[in-house]
């Protein structure tokens, strides 16, 4: 049987659009309803991997899927970049005249919110991006369009009144894959990454940046979340190059643990282009 | 004539109960619809100040604020640190019964979400908090509700339901106060803020942060954000302790802007206890 790989939205969403570039046809994508659901649906055996979204050029990082990866026990084993070409979407017979309220997830409202306001159109948040094409054409009202990919309006057999209507073109998200440990050796190229708490003192994670400047280790990307336990400590999530076949990373990880109160290694994969 | 405070939202907002509890009934409180008119109300002299959130202690970093805050002249002259206590409320006569779908910010019910779970509540994300209150009351639908301040109860004559039902008790919102410039001098304990850009190269952000750590500064908080140019490079905001009346603090910003190809100071202000 084809392998499964869990998602969160409707059928149609982006992190479907990710699962087809990276998979093709050869895997079974499975919508789930929230993100800590598709988290669960992989560490209880349900599928075999999950592709999540962590961060979008223009709206920056997803803060579940941060808060989601410190709690589970889930591997990083790759990640795939997807341009992000959404569509305005309407009921089959609705004109863009027609069109009042646009209904889709925050984050791709906060994508197209000049385009939006350009057109006199009110955004109204929806939980997810197909799911909101879904919610339009059940709807009986005409004036009501939905953001999503034109992948969701073909689904759902919708209009697509504009295409690609986000304010910036340099609009991609890059996705996560995760699977249940052990983890894979990785070959050639690739990156890791780590999270790590510093304390609230004068050079603390100045220091604990310094085990990968001091072996010349380029990150690529660094997240602070809050820790919820004490207002205004934060754990810090940071990618970088390098993956653990790698002498210098496996010194780094080693310095870390002596240097921060915490320390959770989420592993090493290849390289998206 | 009262000097006026903007804030986003409708009345009732936590940031409006953020106003009061600093200012108390002394200024006029300006509610707008989104927080980029809360900046240009200012930029355009129609307010003589603006409180936004910029972070919240579960639920992190309000990303507009931040990116608001780099296309700005705006200058942060104060933050305020208010405890959240959000509370399920709906119509006078529907009971914990009748309700099935909770309306309100997406923050509002992440910071809830457990409880929501609990309780088989669907939260349905909406525009602002104050703004649901209004939304449940004037809709015929007794089964919906919403997640607000007290406050907001009271000014729509709803019923509280449930008193602070937020998953953590950790739960605070840190807001900024900004002002048209130019600064003015804080006199003792305070805070500063900066913006900087990092190239995506070896030890690039290290080197940035060590202008800080050379001279013992103490980061509070460091927040990256995409520049939304190119995919995958960063803004770095960074909170730290001391003003621009300390001589390291004028240093280190001196030498960031020769490590750093974009500096901008957001300015100095009193620290919030």
């Amino acid at each position: 049987m084809a392998s499964s790989v869990a998602f969160q939205g409707e059928r149609g969403a982006f992190s479907e659009e990710a699962i087809v570039q990276q998979f093709g046809a050869s895997v079974r994508p499975i919508p789930l309803y929230n993100l800590s659901k598709v988290f669960e649906s992989v560490e209880l055996e349900q599928a075999d991997s999950a592709v999540v979204p962590i961060e979008n050029s223009l709206e920056g990082s997803v803060n579940e899927t941060y808060d989601l990866l410190l709690a589970s026990k889930l591997k990083i084993t790759g990640e795939i970049k997807l341009r992000i070409r959404p569509c305005l979407i309407s009921k089959p017979h609705s004109g863009l005249d027609d069109i009042r309220t646009v209904y889709s997830h925050p984050q791709a409202l906060a994508q197209c919110r000049k385009t939006l306001e350009k057109l006199g159109l009110e955004p109204r948040p929806f939980y997810d991006t197909a799911g909101s094409v879904k919610f339009v054409v059940d709807s009986a009202d005409g004036s009501m369009a939905a953001v999503a990919s034109s992948r969701a309006a073909t689904i759902y057999h919708c209009r697509i009144l504009l295409k690609d209507i986000a304010d910036s073109k340099a609009n991609f998200t890059r996705f996560l894959i995760l699977r249940r440990g052990p983890l894979r050796r990785v070959r050639g190229l690739g990156k890791s990454s780590v999270i790590f708490s510093s304390e609230n003192r004068p050079r603390a994670l100045y220091n604990a940046l310094g085990v990968f400047a001091d072996r010349n280790i380029n990150l690529t990307k660094i997240e602070s979340r809050p820790t919820k336990r004490k207002p205004w400590e934060y754990y810090f999530f940071v990618d970088f190059d390098g993956t653990d076949s790698d002498k210098p990373v496996r010194e780094a990880i080693a310095a870390l643990i002596t240097r921060a109160g915490f320390v959770k290694f989420l592993g090493s994969y290849p390289r998206s282009p």
